[in-house]
């Protein structure tokens, strides 16, 4: 299958250089200049696997340079950078490209649908977890498991024909007919986590020890859970709040990618998090006082990167 | 006039050296044993005033070492040693004993009156500054004034004769009819100034920089002021939310008092400033949901001292 995917960061690299290995033809694109041209000088390295191996993958900085139209574009680019990523790639879409999107957070598929029309559009999340070492060479963080689906449910020949793709790479991957429950419930995982974990500037396990971290962490993700009951969304797990601080527990040596954002003073997520929640929220008359207040502290945080005093 | 300060930090410090140098019989009581030593010592160096000098104080370690029951009490502990201090000073109360609090934050005049009757009880507030530079050795930080009165705003003899001391001794004090609009006023800029400067970790004038904080500092104050009506406190100024951002603008290169505590790994005050404004709140049924979520954070910062990553 001819596939562009966009954005090289870990988790692109990581999908794009393990379908190349099992002989697709990808291109990666990414504007990260220096990491493009190790891959393109060296092939990728990927660490973690069997053996430390070099894949060739073609790789670009500019939409541009991709000559032929591919059957499958996966984005992979934070997920505020998809509306530009969407009108990059308008130009390489044929009647019958497949658009998949495995972001976190939610907002990335309206996005691309807006853009590039909801027909195309498939989606999915993926627990597979990746670093970038340095330019040109990343590493496995331990596997997971890949879903993907329809947005409407249905089981349709591309989903199986993706699937199958990704498997014999080594993704492993199911097909999910609930895409918007998966999704929903990993945003509802990360709204509990994420800003909450940069907030106390702790890993995920210390947000279940102690009165007050699990209080907030409660209150967020009941607003949330709330909302995705008043949008009818089917989410995997009955007792989010329990499942929430199971994944706290599961992985409570990890600095969460937000905190990671925040002690790197990145841009956040945060609008495709927890302010998700609120926008909803305001949509749909569903009040999410703690949402607010967290979402509004973390984009005073992104404001303030460099008057933070030091300690 | 025989008097006993309850806490001898920078600020206990302050006044008992300026009330001891114009001649009154102060003693001072902290549990902090290195600074009580060097003032027994050598007298307590107050820098900052006309010239370094060294005040004889008697200081000590434990109540029950003071013999001469006292005309005033001042408190100065940190709130939450309020209750403690009103143990420890119950035996030395007189029938005709004065106890004076200048304590930052609420509940300090209900913990005192509870502990010692109200009828003994005056309040005030100060905007003096003062840091302790070592054990014995306090640096004034710029001067102010202290306004102090009665509970029900009369105008006694006992509060007349205090201001007056004071005065004498260098301190600029009033008489205020309205002790209790003072105080909350007072409080209401706390609320919206310390605890939001530890969450985003800026200095005072970054908190009216930007669209987030100032949404998050107006939201802060505004629960604050509501309470305070429905309480029939007349606070000082009309608009708060802009009397909190002039005192940003005033004091911008001021790390507040509470982030003071927060880098330093101390416990805060927060129980009587933000918490003050939810605890009032469910008890009069004014809502405080900005108010509850920061004071959570703060008590999930407390208690993740050990536990966060630097940066």
């Amino acid at each position: 299958m001819k596939i562009v995917i966009v954005g090289a960061g870990a988790m692109g690299s990581l999908f794009g250089g393990l379908l190349a290995n099992s002989g697709n033809h990808v291109s990666l694109i990414d504007i990260w200049k220096e990491h493009i041209e190790c891959i393109n000088k060296k092939g990728l390295l990927i660490k973690g696997i069997d053996e430390d191996k070099y894949i060739r993958i073609n790789a670009f900085t500019n939409v541009k340079e991709i000559k032929e139209k591919p059957d499958l574009i996966i984005v992979f680019v934070k997920s505020y950078h998809t509306e530009n990523a969407a009108r990059e790639v308008l130009p390489l879409l044929k009647e019958d490209t497949s658009v998949l999107t495995l972001q976190n957070g939610l907002g990335n598929i309206d996005i691309l649908s807006k853009y590039l029309g909801s027909k195309g559009i498939i989606a999915g999340t993926t627990s597979y977890g990746s670093t970038i070492l340095a330019p040109g060479s990343i590493l496995l963080g331990g596997s997971g498991t890949t879903c993907i689906g329809e947005l409407n449910g249905s089981i349709t020949k591309r989903i199986k024909d993706i699937a199958e793709m990704f498997n014999k790479a080594g993704i492993i991957t199911e097909i999910t007919q609930n895409v918007l429950g998966l999704i929903w419930t990993k945003l509802i995982i990360n709204v509990g986590i994420n800003a909450l974990g940069v907030l106390l500037r702790v890993k995920n396990g210390e947000l279940i020890q102690g009165e007050f971290p699990q209080k907030i962490q409660k209150a967020l993700v009941e607003e949330a859970v709330l909302l995705a009951k008043k949008k009818n969304i089917k989410l995997i797990h009955k007792d989010m709040v329990k499942q929430v601080a199971a994944v706290c527990e599961q992985t409570k040596d990890n600095v969460n990618s937000m905190l990671q954002d925040v002690l790197k003073k990145r841009k956040t997520e945060i609008d495709f998090i927890n302010g998700a929640i609120v926008n909803d929220g305001k949509y749909l008359n569903v009040s999410t006082p703690v949402n607010q207040v967290i979402t509004d502290l973390i984009k005073s945080i992104e404001e303030k990167y460099e008057k933070q005093i030091s300690f």
